[in-house]
């Protein structure tokens, strides 16, 4: 019943739709009967149950049973519980085409990982650099052009990558996209038509990853991972290894140098290829630097980086740091022209200006501040738990005691706190135990929002 | 030996490098001896022939001669005439990292199709609708957001190509894309994971189509192609065909009521697929409206349109409207958050502000004022010439004297004037006989080269 209890909270996690809680509830119980996830005569838990399995008010509970009871979606009847009612369910209405990829309707609290925060993005730092980029812009510029991207971005980010990330590039290797999923769709499907089948990736990652390289022909095969990272020393077989050595997605740590210096002898001796993934390598809160892995080999490692974490994902605005050797099969799989002339301008003005330290520099102080909030917050009402992977990046993971992390993520869909266990970057080959946790995306409110989520967040730790 | 220099001819036009048409020969002839493509005691032709050839001043080809010779990579000598001199050809310097990518020199005057004027672009307009479309914005808009793009977009397209191009549709069923090659590229990778192994198109076409269907697995097999067009009551096999309804590409031609209805008809027969790349749909120039196919059946075309003729390709906007459904396909194949949301937001304000109807509109003008002259220069100056397909779009195609069209386009080439041949166009397996042309893009100039770039052609019409 448990496992039941949580199924149906993941469910209707899918669809935490409407304004307030009780009225939330009511809509995602009647979806479930509705669409027939929950059969006729189903017995449901005791009111008092499933709120203190979800964490919420039992009269919470009890007043959404009551509004499908009257609604004639459920019975109630002494001795017998909550029913699903016995009664001829009306068809659903037709889909609208495309209704199932509608945006889902917003949770209360958001801590998904992933995103920044959206609030703090420099809009108007944003459109003045727009306006300086087209005036000086050539008419040229607005043609087809360069297919790896604008000389003046690539330029400006060669001299970025270099300065912050220690990445050793010049110009030409830089080849422009519009994220990082392009990005990796574009090597896997080099990769493929070069002969390869497999990917090694890490034991924790995001299965989007894994199916971009699913579809364009590779495997993914998970690196067995300790407490130091990924076992890097036991690269083997795979031709090509997919890693996040800066900050691991979603587990938080460096890749040690030991490891790193395994990986980039891997490559040589075996003429594999390192897809470095930098997704926020802007935003590190310790004094120790991580430095870009490719820096020891631009030869063997491809460096992934994104303007996604550090300004916005909605900009799309990617680069790949390429071997001159794969450049050509890049280009030629059509990595070339994806991404707005106009934004590339912009950024590259951003860069060169410096705009863009600017803002990593206030937004690095504001994620460092809701990180260390977070720290003392979870140390002082769930001592229990234990936070992961802070001295880096948007997110933080809280260690769970065992076996709990299924009741927490459906105790916080209950609350409308939007948040994802560790269970969810679990690579499906993984050999090491599953860890119990919560992935907590610390970047995505905006700051008003940033306390009440906090708060919400405690509130569903045990 | 005009067989070998039309082949210099088309050689040296990959690369016209340097101010002058002098320079440009010299350097052009230098690469090829450097290159090895004309081998030590090549006789040249004389400079008065190959002047006479080319329709360049003979002293222009006896100066750069003299400078080969000057520098030792040509002998003149009594009796003999110009050879390639017989030396150790110094080995070339080792090519930067990606410098086969690097962006041609610009000719002289460009008459390649395929690019708007830019100079026309809207700058101030875009800004401004920029600066209010980014205003308007929600912070949500700046994240992940609908894979289909932003809906603000879809709407605002919708409504556009329902009254512009009588396209059939409702904003789900749009995906805003990065360009028509993104959209081909997702189309052609959905149709292979569904078993497809052939693309039918037109026997006349772009090649950069044709290889971005053989990338994702499927042939493309030309259909028979008449004076009317494509034949499409001779589709058959291939589950799929692509096709340029509203005007071909380079034909110039629009493909007639009957052959729409027998595609259609051949779509519903066999569950065939119709791509329509509706890539110049706004540029109509006589009074009888083109429509688009999709209107016929909207569950068995995808429209494709695009922003890159009527604005700009830098923008890298298009659209598909799909079949509901083919949507989901397409949507897990990576068509989703490819295109910045600023320039989805600023393209939707430019639609719905009027301002995108108004820059057409003038567009429109500029572009059929320059067909107009060109059509009486050509009366004119080149009577032999006949001008096609000039009821719409930015190019068209002046038929050439049978078997004149390499050394046309070598002349051409020589007089710094870049334009292509029809023979570049037709798809390699086209069972019809090849077709003298050129495919002459008048949108491409900005206004104060045109009149420069049309003299340039008339020297060069037989």
């Amino acid at each position: 019943m448990a496992e039941a209890r949580a199924t149906l909270g993941l469910d209707l996690h899918l669809e935490p739709a409407g304004p307030g809680l009780r009225r939330g509830l009511t809509d995602a119980l009647r979806e479930a009967v509705r669409g027939g996830r929950l059969a006729p005569g189903t017995r449901l838990p005791s009111s008092r149950a499933l709120a203190a399995d979800l964490g919420i008010a039992r009269n919470t509970v009890a007043d959404a049973y009551a509004d499908l009871v009257a609604e004639g979606w459920l019975t109630a009847r002494q001795g017998s519980g909550t029913r699903v009612a016995d009664r001829a369910v009306p068809p659903p209405p037709g889909p609208r085409p495309g209704s199932r990829h509608r945006e889902p309707a917003r949770p209360a609290h958001n801590l998904v990982p992933g995103t920044p925060d959206l609030a703090s993005f420099p809009r108007g730092a944003w459109l003045r650099a727009a306006r300086r980029a087209l005036a000086a812009a050539p008419n040229d510029a607005l043609g087809y052009g360069d297919p790896r991207g604008r000389v003046e971005l690539r330029t400006a980010l060669a001299g970025y990558l270099a300065r912050v990330r220690g990445v050793r590039t010049d110009p030409d290797r830089i080849v422009v996209v519009n994220g990082f999923a392009q990005a990796l769709k574009l090597l896997a499907e080099v990769l493929h038509a070069r002969g390869t089948r497999t990917l090694a990736v890490e034991s924790y990652g995001l299965d989007t990853h894994w199916d971009i390289a699913r579809r364009a022909g590779l495997a993914t095969v998970p690196l067995p991972h300790d407490g130091l990272g990924a076992r890097t020393e036991r690269l083997a077989d795979a031709p090509a290894v997919l890693l996040n050595p800066s900050h691991q997605f979603p587990l938080g740590g460096a890749l040690r140098r030991e490891r790193r210096v395994a990986a980039v002898d891997w490559a040589r001796r075996t003429g594999g290829l390192i897809l470095e993934d930098d997704y926020d390598g802007e935003f590190r809160y310790d004094r120790q630097p991580v430095g870009a892995l490719q820096d020891l080999d631009p030869d063997r490692v491809v460096y992934l980086g994104t303007a996604s974490k550090s300004l916005a994902p909605g900009l799309r605005l990617g680069w790949m740091v390429l071997p001159p050797s794969l450049l050509p099969e890049v280009l030629d799989h059509g990595g070339a022209r994806s991404v707005g002339v106009l934004d590339q301008l912009t950024l590259a003005e951003f860069l060169t200006s410096g705009a863009y330290d600017r803002h990593v520099r206030s937004a690095r102080l504001r994620y460092r501040r809701r990180r260390d909030t977070l720290v003392a917050a979870v140390a002082e009402r769930a001592p229990r738990v234990r936070v992961r992977g802070i001295a880096a990046g948007l997110h933080a993971v809280l260690e769970l005691p065992e076996g709990t992390e299924a009741s927490v993520v459906g105790a916080a869909a209950w609350q409308r706190l939007a948040v994802t266990g560790l269970s969810r970057y679990r690579h499906p080959d993984a050999a090491a135990e599953p860890l119990d946790g919560l992935v907590v995306g610390f970047g995505t409110p905006p700051d008003h929002a940033w306390a009440g989520a906090l708060d919400a967040l405690c509130r569903v730790l045990p």
